[in-house]
């Protein structure tokens, strides 16, 4: 479906999203697009995978400025070099976000088109979908914004539906025709409905279209958000390869999502059908009905032993933790080892509403994971005692921490993995696997990983006061201030 | 009940099972009458203090080599000394158990009186259940072996039954009668029937007797095992104040309970009715009943929260581990940290099956915890990598680990809390908080805690072979051989 001729199509991978509603797998310091739900790679991974090849251009993302890391390091391990990272200041939903990347599109390739994709889809076949897409191109050269519409397999009334004229083909050949109109998330009646009639497919939030389309559309509908994000794209940052919009005019745009602002406003839109599989894994009833149940429904990842179970999903998350599951109906049982939820199938959506009372009482599982993700690599807490904790420390090969010092702190270092380099206040020093260092309280120092392998250290802390704040940084190449996490 | 004339009471704490009903907080090696099932004291500890005080001698207990060293630190932390320590080669059941016990007493203080207690059961009024055990006194003195009949308040299939001639006064006074006779694990209608009769009692395995009554039924209906018994207790070997029975002798013996063994042979029998509660936590349907469930008939422990549950028990046994349940009914969940149970509360009973299942598998989960219990104290694994480990190694005040070298790997110790007196080769030195001490592979090394507070050290073991039993042992206060873990 492509030649040489066809100009390439842009990807814009949305992965600023922090749902809760996959807790304890997701969680907003490391959400569902980045974790591995389904797979060897995170579903932003996938995404980009898929959307990589012959007629597509490098892929740009917009995302928030705690995943900027984990964007590019995620992009690295599947060797895709981005376009551009955008940092979104604070999450205002989708509008401000694809029409920032229109803008920044159209100032580096006027008229080129970019593809819309969410980056916490599962599409499996990526073949089918790259070439669907790419029947969508002259449409949208053409100034329509097209909208891919998905075969629906279930009256679902948590999407939004598209209706369509006329009925796709039986093989839901990818011909482009005009929508008819949007239906928001129906009753159980309508969706029924509207599944036996065939006209209907499901809104899944993607869309092609020139940058200068969808500008233009803005300009019609939305003239005061088109020119909030182009004052935050103007006035953008460039920092370590990422583009930061402008906090001041983005903090003032409206929080809300593409559709509403442009999409349903618009005449100019195009469904082409998708016929192949999809989800949105939208909760862990998703995850269960998109992972193949067995022939008694039942879904076992990870080390967990199902009996005597039906309709029931077992991961367990941590090689490290067994899972085990007797004679259970309709259950979800999802194991980490610092966090554990077992619900209900039917009540898959109210995980947000738990994950909303954990978060009241203050609970840290409610939003952050053991493994704490930084510029440098990551880090996670073994044990926390009165006077010490022990870390497990890992460092990227060619990245370096801050140089540092602590008020309360004294801190044992031992290399079990790799080599550092490591700075005690005068002294640089080579510290390979089995060796130590003593950084004594208050000492100026830094650990950097110079070698090829990632480095990986066990950091034994002592004192009375062992919190990430206190920290004192002199110099610092992620450019992060005094008192913030390491 | 009790005055300065009744000789003491001597009981004998049966504490050798390893059941597995309540994994995975009870495993192979901490069953469950060690773990703080209930509240802060363990089923043991609770059952040690139950008989202590005015009319009791410091009590016998009978356990496996496994759990001797956690039998005298529980006694220690709730101030009991035990008079012995009997440990078994293997275990054979009950009835060697209370033989050998008997024995024991028999020789140490002839026609003393013996009670029988299993270690495991939760009886909350300890004033109400030792004043029926003096009550039961007098008919033991005279020859009797007394049971003591738990008063059923439900069909219950799972339990022995005691058939009495007449049923118990409104009051449930101690009063003793004649055994009428045993009713093995009835069918629902005969469990329902003695439930409506009245008559009946549930049989606790607790006894009341002189060990010469005791050992007179052996010599009647079980004579081989008297003698065989004899020979175990004859032969046994002091040990650290430890008696350990001789294995030779006890491997023949025959593996069967004392009711089976003597008690349903005997005509002798007297029984006195309990009131009080009573249970033996058979499952984890029987925490749930036995914890107060509320009025929707949740109950939750540790950082567990239940929305919208019935008929729930929510425990996390770690504090480190939040355990969320959403809409559940009749469900069990019980979270650890290596180790998560779901279970239909209908099915706790085949959470045995389960952990059978998982030891097929070779999951060490199935058996062991974490924390692995020493004679010196405990230590628990927080990270294995490829060529590392990192341990937290707990040392009681007073103890000292054995003094030797492994072939594969070197160690670095940082003390992080207390004193630790450290050898390595010639060399012997203090090494406190915040000190670390590096052990090169080869070197002959021992820890020791010299003070009056526990010692926690960090070990980071780097290597190419991290195995338990990669150990030479040149010297060790416990007895223990090369390679045998340390």
């Amino acid at each position: 479906m492509t030649d040489d001729l066809t100009p390439e199509i842009h990807p814009l991978l949305l992965c600023g999203g922090s749902g809760t509603r996959l807790w304890p797998l997701s969680r907003k310091s490391y959400p569902k697009q980045f974790a591995r739900l389904t797979g060897e790679e995170s579903l932003f991974q996938a995404s980009a995978r898929r959307l990589s090849g012959p007629g597509f251009a490098a892929p740009m993302a917009i995302t928030g400025s705690d995943f900027r890391f984990i964007v590019t390091e995620q992009l690295a391990a599947v060797e895709i070099a981005p376009a551009a990272i955008l940092i979104e200041p604070e999450g205002r939903n989708t509008a401000p976000a694809i029409l920032a990347a229109a803008l920044a599109l159209e100032a580096r390739a006027p008229g080129a088109l970019m593809l819309v994709a969410p980056a916490d889809h599962v599409i499996p076949d990526a073949a089918r979908f790259r070439d669907v897409v790419q029947a969508a191109a002259p449409a949208a050269h053409a100034g329509r914004i097209v909208t891919f519409g998905i075969r629906p397999d279930r009256a679902e009334t948590g999407y939004g539906w598209l209706e369509l004229t006329d009925a796709p083909d039986a093989d839901f050949s990818p011909v482009p025709q005009d929508l008819k109109g949007f239906v928001e998330k129906p009753d159980d009646a309508t969706a029924r409905a509207m599944l036996e009639g065939g006209q209907h497919l499901w809104n899944a939030g993607i869309f092609l279209m020139s940058s200068a389309t969808l500008i233009a559309a803005f300009e019609t509908h939305a003239p005061e958000m088109l020119a909030g994000t182009r004052a935050a794209v103007d006035g953008a940052e460039r920092d370590l390869g990422f583009t930061r919009l402008a906090p001041d005019p983005w903090a003032a745009l409206d929080d809300i999502s593409i559709d509403y602002a442009v999409m349903e406003k618009s005449d100019n839109l195009t469904v082409v059908p998708y016929g192949g599989a999809w989800s949105d894994l939208g909760g862990w009833d998703a995850v269960w009905r998109d992972s193949g149940p067995d022939t008694a429904g039942v879904v076992t990842a990870g080390p967990s032993t199902a009996l005597d179970c039906e309709n029931t999903l077992l991961r367990a998350e941590s090689e490290a933790q067994e899972l085990v599951g007797i004679g259970l109906s309709d259950v979800i049982a999802v194991a980490m080892p610092d966090a554990v939820l077992v619900a209900h199938k039917d009540r898959a959506q109210d995980v947000k509403q738990a994950v909303a009372a954990l978060k009241a009482k203050g609970v840290p599982q409610a939003e952050t994971l053991p493994r704490d993700y930084r510029p440098w690599g990551w880090y996670e807490s073994l044990v926390v005692g009165e006077r010490f904790q022990v870390k497990r420390i890992h460092v990227t090969p060619g990245a370096a921490l801050s140089l540092q010092s602590h008020h309360h702190r004294s801190e044992h270092w031992i290399v079990v993995e790799g080599t550092a380099k490591v700075t005690v206040d005068e002294t640089v020093q080579l510290v390979t696997e089995n060796q130590s260092v003593y950084i004594p309280l208050g000492a100026v120092h830094r650990m950097e990983n110079p070698g090829k392998v990632p480095m990986v250290l066990i950091e034994v802390q002592t004192g009375a006061y062992l919190g990430e704040d206190d920290i004192i940084r002199y110099e610092d190449v992620y450019a992060r201030g005094q008192g913030a996490k390491g």
